[in-house]
Order: structure tokens, then C-alpha cells, then sequence
């Protein structure tokens, strides 16, 4: 563990724009690392609890940090918004200030992401977006660990990364992740359906390499890395019949992966909507690294809590 | 440990009839070591995390496998079906393909046995049942263990083991039993409430000393092992009336008891519906051994994970 | 350890009068040490389980019994009452003959204080009431703690706690405490709120010193601990308005807590029902503790599970 020592003791990780180039960097080692196998048997977050708070249902979010706090040597303690209703049962602040005073760390999955801001306001423990409809920042910590196993960690900068679909939480946190990488990241939406605003007028200030457009064709030619994601995310149904009806065309097939580059990745965040955005040959297809992606959701956030977890004095 | 070798490094764990006979005798033998102690303090799984979904409720199944990877070192997350939606949310073939990424097996209590199936088709993890409409074979495992301590290991060939009630999944894993043990299966239902066909049909092809009868007389004469289950399983509440009217005379009570052999033993799967299948008298008679058989479900279900989890290598 | 050595192996709290004034002092002398470090690194409760049963919602009492038995060494489950259904899928007896053969303690959070009895009477395990509609006596454990912080283990005796609000569990263990430690209990609420009349009776055979009042300036006047809790509690909603009427005159404010001793501190069990019983100005207010107590819950729950289940020799 001398090779990696904590650099974010204590730091919330509300975004991808909360650590810098070089922060990033030694996240992606450590993850690395931590996939070789190198943190095997270490126990860095031993008498530490993550609390995780869930808003919304999770597969990979839930079961990745609660093995991921296993394996560091911690522990993990899983909170259903059924039972500590945030903001209804208890003030958001009221949790957050109870909750620093028996773990050492929360990771939350929420509707709003001023629900993470709150928590993060009034509390010094270390605070995690496990995803907001705002971002998905652990996803994209993830999502470049694959990126870098396929095409390098040196050949980030100008590496075309599409994400094609609607302009959700993920759109805005690949935009954050151009900010973050250089990589190009094109963002390819229907009308209407473009992602957030600010988060574009701060890539722009930032000099990032962000290309918006509505034409799939532009999209998918020179792409190295193209992703999408569901168009009907959680808590959206309702809007379902609309949205299908404008992302006709969006479907990612097989014929669609055939004009990415050659030694072009597919990514998606899964679960997939197959028949909506995503057909099974796709997410099957050899260009697709959908399963080793999920299975970075692990190594990735193993090293972001060793990172700002680790350094704490655990205070029993 | 060096005495009880693992047997099954990566098996999947379906059906009784997926072990052997010798697998079984080993399994058994462990568990057998298990409840006397022999393995106190070892952590023969550390570093191990098994998966626990849930599609129905439980309180024996969760606790025991929960508990029992607790006590062999490892680790253990309780995934329920509204976080995963197996099937619904995502497919279960995309399941399995996340969960090998980050788990080391998976328990399922499913209401169909196919998702066990397609489980275990698309992950390279060990799959275990913990019950599905069609079978319940960990259960059966602790049932033998009970049985084994109260008539002996070398005596199964022949005994008497009487289910009676609805032909149901533990009276199809009781025929498996009957296969893999050579204990003699008196299966006794009300017509109409038969169990499987095609279980039987392996059964007679196995030549296994199989018994279906209609008559309590003829199931209770000679019986060593009495044993009852619910009629209404869960899920199964609308047909409650029906049923109950169906199953007429089949409530196993303390007369019943009395006559089967003098020293044989009853048992109960539970939970109980008391003035259904069973009356309080039944429970608490000398002759039950139903809370042994409850306790029985940790030894057995710790000896299958540790044959079917312990010689992995653990990955990260 | 040895300065702590287990004073409760296998005891019951379902009550703070289920410990003598002596075992209380022990229990508050374990938890002082235990928030100063002193059991840190220690794992008294290695290898042990404790089932966490849930009848109703829970944040304090869910994440401090289970980050208490992490930081003890041992592990939890928590169970919900849709999982087992106490008293409903099963009797609360079969429920607790299972729970005794594989884990070493219950806490349970219910409606009935019935329901902790049954358990407690069906099984040989420790069970601790983590709240009932009767009592709540984990929470005065936490309570006294913090009181104990801010006026002394010595200065307990003729201490005026004034419980102002609904007379329910939290005002009947109130009353419990006065007869435990000889604090002045004084319970304020209005006409028709009293508390229980079988803890008042047993509070006069006791000579505790215990004041009823319905005058606020009574109870007020020379109070050196000011607590209250919510009126509607967990499962009442429906007489939500009747009861704000009924209370209109109790919400402790800024001004409220100028009114106590100027060394006075002010109490709430949380969750704050704010604008009904408390405004955000008392709960942030500099004589406000609750934060504190909040915490406690952590410690004073540690030092309680390490005397009831640290003595006894771990089972497998």
C-alpha cells in the first residue's frame, strides 16, 4: 500500500469534477492494482462502515461497494429509503448529522443531487454519489477503467468517446470526463433530448473537446468508445411511450457496432432495455465490454473508498 | 480441514440429484463435524462472498445461509427481488454475468426452477437453491442430517420416511432422497395432489424404493420418519380453501404420532400453519425433532458451501 | 477487558428495570471507556450473530446495533417483519426456538411489548427491546450516558429530568430511570397524556422520586435535562390532528430552553417532527445535546451487548 497512498482522505465525490487529472490518475492505478490482485488480504479500512443509502433499486451499485467495503477489510451497512426516509421521517441534515457520528463514510443513490450536496454540507465524513439524476460519477470512474484496459491510459486525449442516447445523468458525466481526460466526447441526442446546460457551459470554459449533435452518422464515425444507456431511466416510466417515439433510430445493433473503428469498444451501464436502446447482439457483439465494465464497477470504487476512506483514523 | 477435503470446487447445487451418493456422505460427514465444532475459528471461506436473492420471503433459508458464511469466514449480501428484478428489471442471463464478476456463488429462492437454471447456465460461479416451486434440496440436506442422529448414518437403506401432505417440492425432493440415500419414500397425498411425474419417473428408472399411496393407514404403519409441510405454500394463498377441504384428515396431530414406531422421529420443514398440517401437540411431542431439524439447516447448508465454495481461489 | 469483566451473560433488557442500579453502573462505566477507545481493536463478540428484527421503520436503532456489533467483532442480521412475519407467517414461539439455535442474541424494534416477552420466553438467547410502544430502554441507556457526560455519575441522584410531551415509552422508561438512578423525573403533558399508571404504581412502591404535572412552568422551573419526542409516534398518524390540538403549548423553542437551569441541557430521541414538538432553534441551540445522545445510542448499545452476550462461549 506504500505505492498508494490515500490522496483524498475525507474528500467528498459528488462528480467527476471533485478530483483533479492527477487525483484521477492515482484512482485508475489503484484500481488497477486492485484488479492484479495487489490489495489482496490487505485489510486498509479495517473498523470502518460505509453507510449506503438507497433511494432508488440497485444491482451493481448495492452489491459492488457492499463486496468492495468487504474486501478493504470494512463493513457496510445497507440503508433502504424506506427505512430512514430522507427529507420525510427526517430532515436531510438531521441524518447527515447523525450518521457522521457512527460511520466513517455514506454512499447515497438519490433522486436529487442536492439530496448529496445536503448530506455532504452537514456532515465530514466522506459523502458518494452513487448516482443522482444529475450524475453517475462512480460510473464513469468505472467506465474509464475499461476505457484505459482497451486502449491505453497515455491515449486518453483525443479518443472519441460517443455517447449516444438521451441526455441524462451519464450524458452529463461523460461531458464531466471530457473536462477531466481530454478524451473527445460526443454526445449524440435526439432534439429536445440534449444534456444539461451548465455542464456543457462548463466544459466550454474549461477548453474541453465536446462535440453535441443530432446526427448518428456524425456519431459513429471514427468512434473509439460508444455507449449508451436506457432512454426510460428509474422513475421515468411514465414518459416511456413519448421517448421511445423520439429515440427511434438510437437503437444500438450489431450493424451500428460494424461502423464504430475497428478496434472500437461498446459500453453500456446496464441493465439494458433490450428492443429499446439495445439489442442482445449488441451487448453480445465482440467489440462489446459490457460484463468487464460492471465487473470495474468493483476495482474502481475499491480504490476511490480506499481513497478517501483510507486515511482516517477510525475513531472506536 | 485436512479430513474433509472440498469435494465440489465450483458445482452447482440445483437438485439433490447433483451429488452423488459419496457426495453426499461427505457432505453429511462435514456437516456432522460442523455442529460438534470441529471447525471453530477456521475461516475456510474468508474472503468469500456468496450472493443470497430472495424472490419469496424467508426467515430459516436467509438466516441460516447468512449465519453459516459468517461462521466459515466469508461474506454474505442479501439482494432482494425488487432491487434485481430477476427477469423483469434486467434478464437473468445478464444477472449471472454480473454477479461471477463480483460474487464467489450464488443462493437463489426462486419460484421457478428454470431461473435457477439460467442462473447457472450463464455464470461460472456455484448456483444453490434455496428452494423453488419444484424442489428444495438444502432442506432435505438438513433433514438427513436430523435423520442420520437420531437412526444412524449406516442405516438409511430401508428406513421408512413417510411425507405426508401436498405433493409438492419437498415431497419431490424427498423422492430425489429416496434415490441418492436408498430410504424407503412413502409419499401420501389426497388424490389430485400427487408429486411430480417426471421426479417419479427417475425414480422407477433408478429403481429406487418408492412409495404413493392415497391410505394415512398404509403411509403411517412401520413409518420411522414422519413428515409434514404446509399445504398453502407461499404464493400459493388463493387456492387456501380448496385445499383445505382436499386435505381432510392429513393434520398431523399427537394420535398420528403414536402411531408410527415407537421410536420414530417427526419432522417439519416449517413455518407451521398451526390447525392446518399440524397442531401444536404434533410440534412439541416427544417424537418431534423439529427444532433440531431447523438448527440443522446451518451445519448442513455450512458443510454444502464449504464443498461447493471452498477450494476457490478467492480473485481479487 | 478485565477491568469489564461480562455482568449479564445471557440476560434479557426488555426494561430498564430488568438491571439493578449496580449492573446499570457497570454498563455506563463500559460505555464511558468504550467512547474513549478503550475496547478499539478488541473483538469481545468474535464469531457471535445478533438478529435485528424490525416491526417498524428505523435509523438510529438499525445502524447503532449493527456498526455496535461489527466494532465489537461479531456480526448482525437484520430481518424484517415482512421476511419473517411475527405472529403472522409463524408464532412468535417457532420464531424464537428457530432464532436460538443459530444466532447468540435478538434485538427487536415491535408494536406490543407483549410480542419481546414471547420471544423472551420461547428462547434462551438474550433478547433486548429496541423499542416497543410500551418502552423504549435502549434509548435511556444512550440518554443517561450523555446526561452522566454533562452533570457526573455522581450527581444523579435529585437531578430534575423533565420529560415534556405525549406519556408514552419514552415518558414510561423516563420513569423507570427515576426509580433505577434517584433522578427527579418530572413528566409534563397535557390533560389526558399521562403515562402508564403500572409504571407510575411501580415508581411509588419504589419511593422514586417522580412528579406528574400538566403545567409547563412547573416543569420548567430548576430543570436540569429538558427532553421531548415526537407526539405522533411511528403507527399513530391517524390522530395526527387531534393530538396537535392537544399539545399546542409544548413545542420546546428557544425561549423554552432559557427557562431551564442555565447549565441545562436539552434531549430529543430523534427523528424531530419539526414545528410540532420542537423547533430547528432547540435542537441547534447551544444547550442542545442531541447530537451527543445520538451518538450514544452507539456506545451505550456496545457496552450493553458486550455484558449480555460477552460471557457466553460462542457455539460452532
Amino acid at each position: 500500500m506504500t505505492k498508494f497512498p490515500p490522496l483524498l482522505t475525507g474528500r467528498d465525490f459528488l462528480s467527476n469534477l471533485d478530483i483533479t487529472p492527477e487525483e484521477y490518475r492515482a484512482i485508475m492505478d489503484t484500481a488497477h492494482a486492485m484488479k492484479r490482485g495487489e490489495f489482496k488480504g490487505l485489510k486498509p479500512l479495517d473498523g470502518q462502515t460505509l453507510a449506503l443509502i438507497f433511494e432508488k433499486a440497485s444491482l451493481r451499485t448495492r452489491t459492488t461497494f457492499d463486496v468492495a467495503m468487504y474486501q478493504l477489510g470494512g463493513h457496510s451497512i445497507t440503508l433502504s429509503n424506506n427505512e430512514i426516509g430522507l427529507g420525510t421521517r427526517e430532515r436531510i441534515s438531521d441524518v447527515a448529522k447523525n450518521l457522521e457520528r457512527w460511520v466513517d463514510g455514506v454512499m447515497a443513490r438519490v433522486y436529487l443531487q442536492s439530496t448529496l450536496i445536503e448530506l455532504a454540507e452537514h456532515s465530514t465524513i466522506p459523502v458518494i454519489n452513487g448516482l443522482s439524476d444529475f450524475l453517475h460519477p462512480v460510473q464513469l470512474l468505472a467506465d474509464y477503467q475499461t476505457i484505459e484496459e482497451n486502449f491505453g491510459q497515455e491515449n486518453l486525449s483525443g479518443l472519441k468517446v460517443t455517447y449516444l442516447g438521451d441526455g441524462n445523468n451519464l450524458a452529463n458525466s461523460h461531458i464531466h470526463m471530457g473536462i477531466l481526460t481530454g478524451a473527445h466526447v460526443t454526445v449524440c441526442t435526439p432534439v429536445g433530448y440534449e444534456p444539461n446546460g451548465g455542464v456543457l457551459l462548463d466544459a466550454i470554459k474549461a477548453g474541453a473537446n465536446i462535440t453535441l449533435t443530432h446526427s448518428i452518422d456524425e456519431a459513429l464515425e471514427g468512434t473509439d468508445v460508444l455507449y449508451t444507456d436506457v432512454w426510460i431511466s428509474m422513475g421515468q416510466e411514465a414518459e416511456a411511450e413519448r421517448k421511445r417515439q423520439a429515440f427511434a433510430g438510437f437503437c444500438v445493433d450489431a450493424a451500428m457496432l460494424e461502423r464504430i473503428k475497428p478496434d472500437g469498444v461498446f459500453l453500456h451501464c446496464l441493465p439494458a432495455h433490450y428492443g429499446e436502446e439495445v439489442v442482445p447482439e449488441a451487448t453480445e457483439h465482440r467489440k462489446s465490454k459490457v460484463f468487464d465494465q460492471a465487473e470495474n464497477r468493483l476495482h474502481a470504487q475499491k480504490a476511490l473508498l480506499y481513497h478517501v476512506m483510507g486515511g482516517q483514523n477510525v475513531r472506536w
